[in-house]
């Protein structure tokens, strides 16, 4: 660069040349780092994003052992300083609650498979212990705890492939704790190993899906008893109980389906009052995620311990925490109070519904899980986002016509599929100059936005590595033959500036990639010069040994307008 | 904004500002596009990213006949222009490959389980009919084909399964015929169905652990041979084999060791005088990447083909590519005169390879093998990456310890796992100002970036998914603690700008976070400001019916140094 200034520049010419080079700004590798350190750094942000450990720091040891306990078990950090005043909310919203807690449970039970009776009984055990387990244990002061409708579907579905519940209903209920039991070892393990982050493969577009597909597969169920049916499949896709219900229209009753209409549309209409509404407002409110690592201990021992105390697996109840959070709770002895309520309501109730009629308990059930088909989040998928639509559609139709599990797992796989899909297929923009500025942007998002003249500027916006290295070529190649093919009537093509602002990561792969792109593109007379590569981008480059034959100075620059005013004069001279 | 300037300023003052408020940039939405487009895009882009088509476009019918025809035969494209001088390239690059076709063919064939005359049979087969096929249909002019290790390999290890080659070698290789045919009908449909980029999911550093491992495996299998033992276990694992070697000391034979010593210790040297470094050169001159869709058609149409002629699997081999292209070749008749030559040569020499000793045999293949352990290769990923090179290492674990196919499974299943947690545990980086300049560049990698007085500036280098959205808050939450635990003597915390330009796409669980996330903000007195949305998240932004409330004007800027400058102004006022 030098000799080309000797030999063409005018004196002024040079010295502002020279000026401007000393002014740029040069692409420097990160602080040195060891191996180690990034490893450590990378586990941690791993396993522990949310630093659980960071207020330990710099206490005295006495307040460690004292914090230390506190974590452990939450309920010292607020029975010493309880109060009549802070009691009074958590009655209130103890009560309210339960009133939501019975018929909730009951209708739950019966989604295990459970027969009637039993499924009271268990529920009232369900409500009674984990709510007392998780007022000692869990941190969270507004998560109501007990049986929930997708918990209670999956154990049921599954185990009844195991064991008939109506004709070896004992064999069944064992079952049933065996596995609560080594639910909860599973839960508390992914805590104690800080594997929470699992839970977050299941994305919002799944649970919706999953949610309304499983709540038409239990109201498909309560087609026996709201109509009357004696012969019922003992399947629960769609198909078969459809066709159970078809085959069997001689067994319909007339009285028992205008019972159940009736009832029915008595409980939608109560409930339509508050319910999803009050869940909306609470979960963008507080933004109430699914459990952290320390949640899912709490709740792994809650089963643990529920499992010995016949108790089917409970978990933090999403609506009845909502409701806790709105009736005014202040502390975990909201769940208590529930516990409690539960099972004095219980035990004086208990007569009473041995007798409810099969049609209504079926109508409750409807009624109860109806509210589980969220279609405005549906529809709001449809308009954010055809695939996360798509991801919905297809939990939904997979618990509808295979089962409970494939639709959930088929659902989780897209969801994994898509985010593949967007590495293997990265985004590769062209960029222009908006014009008076030193800003560039997307050509095809921002009208201002110009083509400079003897350069393609392209940015890549995904990690390069493996998976897309073989696209990259292609694409890049592709973009080149385009510029080339649109007659400009002006500069020949000359660089190719590529911006890595976008790349966080890259492999031996794309390293291999980005010194073979830079050769192919001399072969065909032009220069690769790369954009701003970031900490872990440049470190690489500059590990591989030919870093200074293949990126040095003229062809790594911190910003593409410094790339363009360095090369402009290259370009210049050439022509 | 218009407000607290009236309410506040000097005549000068807000008109400098409103100057700066004029030459601010907006960011606005892409231009629309419908959903049909953006799916129609996004297919093309992931099924056809070479764009086969390209040269079709424009051209009159009868053109498009010829170059449709010339597209499935490529032999259309060379046959009618060939001369005497490209022959005679043809001819020494031909005869060139021929002499690495004949060993390698007899070493591949042993891999798959075969007895010698059996293998030399079928090998002179696959050498034969394949060539041809590929000569009329492929449309490389460098690839050689033929029987190549990892295939081979496979398939024996995974037949011996089913049929044991020793005893019944006639349903052995009926078996493998077969496995042949559906090869080949596997291979063609993923060509036809445009799905050859499943093959990138083998990163290189896969393939190294895993062909190291494969070599050593092979080598172990010789061991029988070179030591001239005759009850030998018939397990591949490198466990089972050397207790087998261990146990039968008694039957070791120091005459054939020291023959297969010598024997090999000939054909190491001999071989040292080129082999890897051709195929160094060639890689990195040619960029020779793994077939596209139209070549797995070609390989796949060979191989059903290939089947019903007794041939074997056969696909592009690499190192005898490199040292055709070394050899000048110019088209795929290379192909042919290697084919034909084979042939002869078999033919001719058959008697001669029948009683070879098995020992030689042995040699041969460990000296045909051991190429394929390339230590520098897996010390270059060492120094460059070490989670790539521990990809490499459980392929090279997994193929010695527990079978081939686990091996490589278990090497696949890392290297997606690493880079979902990539996605699932984002970058974010801290930007300072590089004093003087209108750049912002992480902190912690320029030194000469300064913090923004009451300003933090976080870049998320990462699509924002339902995958990391959890991660993402938590640790934004602990930036702004960790700053606010700084004492900075300085304006306090005010304004957290997210800087965008590093985030690709965004689903709908994305959006609900930034939403919840500003909301939250606000909560805690901080104002969320957004920079530089590209075009899908600006869109997905945009189409949240809160865009108005949430991402208004003053909260998204195309630039830092903008959103910074403007709202500075605000700051100023509020101290």
């Amino acid at each position: 660069m030098e000799e080309a200034h000797g030999a063409d520049g005018n004196v002024e010419g040079t010295q502002v040349e020279i000026a401007v080079m000393e002014a740029m700004h040069k692409v420097v590798p990160p602080p040195p780092r060891s191996s180690l350190d990034k490893i450590k750094v990378r586990l941690k942000e791993t396993f522990f994003p949310d630093d659980p450990f960071r207020r330990f720091k710099g206490q005295p040891p006495k307040k460690k052992w004292i914090l230390g306990a506190q974590y452990l078990f939450p309920i010292l950090g607020w029975v010493p300083t309880y109060s009549l005043s802070l009691f009074k909310s958590d009655l209130v919203s103890g009560l309210t609650i339960t009133s939501l807690a019975i018929p909730q449970g009951i209708s739950y039970a019966q989604l295990a498979n459970l027969p009637p009776i039993i499924g009271l009984c268990l529920m009232a055990d369900s409500s009674f212990v984990p709510p007392l387990v998780y007022s000692i244990l869990g941190s969270s002061r507004d998560l109501a705890v007990g049986p929930v409708s997708i918990a209670s579907l999956i154990m049921g579905s599954m185990l009844r492939q195991a064991a008939n519940p109506r004709t070896d209903p004992y064999l069944f209920l064992q079952l049933a704790f065996t596995s609560t039991f080594f639910a909860g070892i599973v839960q508390a393990s992914l805590g104690i190993f800080r594997l929470g982050f699992i839970i977050d493969f299941l994305s919002k577009a799944t649970l919706t899906g999953f949610m309304a597909g499983a709540a038409i597969i239990v109201s498909l169920q309560q087609l026996k008893s709201m109509l009357g049916i004696v012969h019922f499949t003992k399947q629960m896709g769609l198909v078969p109980v459809m066709s159970s219900v078809f085959h069997k229209t001689d067994e319909w009753s007339w009285q028992t389906i205008l019972m159940g209409i009736c009832f029915l549309a008595l409980l939608l209409l109560a409930r339509h009052v508050e319910g999803v509404a009050v869940g909306r407002t609470f979960a963008s409110l507080k933004d109430y995620r699914v459990d952290g690592n320390k949640e899912m201990m709490a709740i792994g021992l809650m089963n643990i311990v529920g499992s010995c105390t016949s108790c089917y697996v409970t978990t933090g109840a999403f609506s009845r925490s909502a409701v806790n959070h709105q009736a005014g709770c202040k502390t975990a002895l909201s769940n208590i109070v529930m516990s409690v309520t539960v099972m004095l309501t219980l035990l004086f109730l208990m007569p009473l519904f041995v007798y409810t009629p099969n049609v209504v308990l079926g109508a409750i059930i409807i009624a109860a899980v109806v509210g589980l088909i969220d279609v405005p989040a549906v529809y709001h998928l449809w308009k954010m986002d055809k695939i996360d639509f798509i991801v919905c559609l297809c939990a939904f139709l997979g618990v509808l016509f295979i089962s409970v599990q494939d639709g959930l797992a088929i659902a989780v796989g897209i969801s994994i599929f898509r985010i593949l899909l967007q590495i293997t297929r990265p985004n590769i923009v062209t960029l222009g100059n908006i014009t008076g500025t030193d800003i560039y942007r997307n050509l095809h998002h921002y009208i201002d936005a110009r083509r400079v003249p003897g350069f393609l500027i392209l940015a890549v916006e995904a990690p390069i590595n493996f998976t897309n290295t073989t696209y990259l070529n292609e694409r890049i190649t592709r973009c080149i033959e385009e510029e080339k093919a649109v007659d400009h009537h002006q500069a020949v093509l000359r660089f190719v500036i590529l911006d890595l602002s976008a790349v966080p990561t890259i492999d031996t792969s794309g390293v291999s990639f980005l010194v073979d792109l830079k050769k192919s593109m001399e072969k065909h007379g032009f220069e690769l010069v790369l954009v701003n590569p970031v900490g872990e981008v440049m470190e690489k480059l500059q590990r591989t040994n030919g870093v200074h034959n293949f990126f040095g100075v003229d062809s790594l620059y911190l910003t593409i307008g410094e790339a363009i005013i360095s090369l402009s004069s290259l370009l210049k001279e050439s022509t």
